[in-house]
């Protein structure tokens, strides 16, 4: 087995531990050390009043996969804070949502993510960054 | 009817528009020029893996007063950014998010919320603000 | 000797060592536990091309109020990051920046400031935030 | 003369009018639409209380990096907001900062910029977004 079925399996494992991530379906397209994807097909309960994906989806899956690239690195760490630009309406029938680290450090782990329509990465419809910090 | 009444009215039915709020459950508790609240009740779907309230919601529920507090003062906004701090790990049978106006403008609405558990407002689980725009 | 004062003096003998903080006149005019207060004389080459204080400025007033209220708990931080938001042009005879700890912690130090002219707390020029991390 | 002449001229002009650019001496090295570079030389007076580049001048580099990569799009624009991310401490001879424009737009304009050692652009000491909007 490759050392990215083990990443991935370790995500998809702390992922099931999170009834909102089941809730929402995310899948673990792509793990390696500091750098992950999940995609996310769209339902109609994501919808904000117009219809787009809700901003607190848009910011739950940049915040997940910086998490789950963040894990990669370290174990048990949290979000201290987290920042989302919206740069377009998300609208897609499946989400892609790229998180990497930007550097690691043992006390915190500064990371970021894109999230885009399958095959549209040039389009992003939002950006962002996660601080992650060890649990106590 | 009181003025307050209106704004409530108004946003509840904002909220129906959106199938996500209708899934969380969100609540209006208040409503003014520039101010609102909301509650939500925890239900056990909305943890992320160690427990607590998911990021996503954490975050949705910040950008929600946010956008409904500006929607109190102009109509028809998008959230072009926000930002999360949070500051702790987020558990309560029911949380309150407080929304307010910073700064209203024609191009742009600075806003700000703050999350915390019922009765206790002075330990918030987090804080954060969003800048919000008119929609073309 | 005040408590007070003996704040000011440690902040005033950390100001001292910073040749930037020298060249701007950073004055400490308040500081206690997780509160500080400073002030800034305008002077021309603070400005930016239209005659505002200058961005760098607006975000070191809040940065380093931030840092030194954050100082006043823990000693030895630096910040791990920091935004600002501007809400309206900074013009001012005097700047006062108000910094103040809204979570201390062992790892992290959760910080904000606001940015305002003397004698008008209630219009501030920008807000910000820093999240402060004790040095290796 | 070459477009990028052009858009480093306009620039030059542009920053010879903010009399703060003018002590710090912000040097223009590349210019075209939606990417600038600019390079700062170190001075004794720009350090902090241990010697680093001042989180001022971290943050004002920043800022003015991604201010010019919008201006090269859209004349008269002001930074609503600008977040600073601080990975590792500033220390070099001559700093190098690039900003680009993230997504250009009529009413605001993303834009991100990275802060770092002449000749080292693989360990950045600092990244960071501004949102730039048009002035009235």
């Amino acid at each position: 087995m490759s050392v990215d079925s083990d990443f991935r399996a370790d995500l998809e494992a702390l992922s099931r531990l999170a009834a909102f991530n089941i809730w929402l379906g995310i899948e673990i397209t792509q793990a390696c050390w500091g750098d992950v994807e999940l995609q996310l097909r769209w339902r109609p309960e994501f919808a904000q009043y117009n219809g787009y994906l809700h901003a607190s989806i848009v910011g739950g899956l940049i915040d997940t996969a910086c998490g789950f690239a963040g894990t990669t690195v370290t174990k048990n760490l949290l979000a201290s804070q987290f920042s989302i630009r919206c740069l377009r309406p998300a609208i897609a029938e499946v989400f892609v949502v790229k998180g990497k680290v930007v550097k690691p450090g043992s006390r915190q782990i500064f990371t970021s993510a894109e999230l885009y329509g399958l095959g549209v990465p040039e389009k992003p419809f939002a950006v962002g960054e996660a601080l992650l910090v060890p649990m106590d």
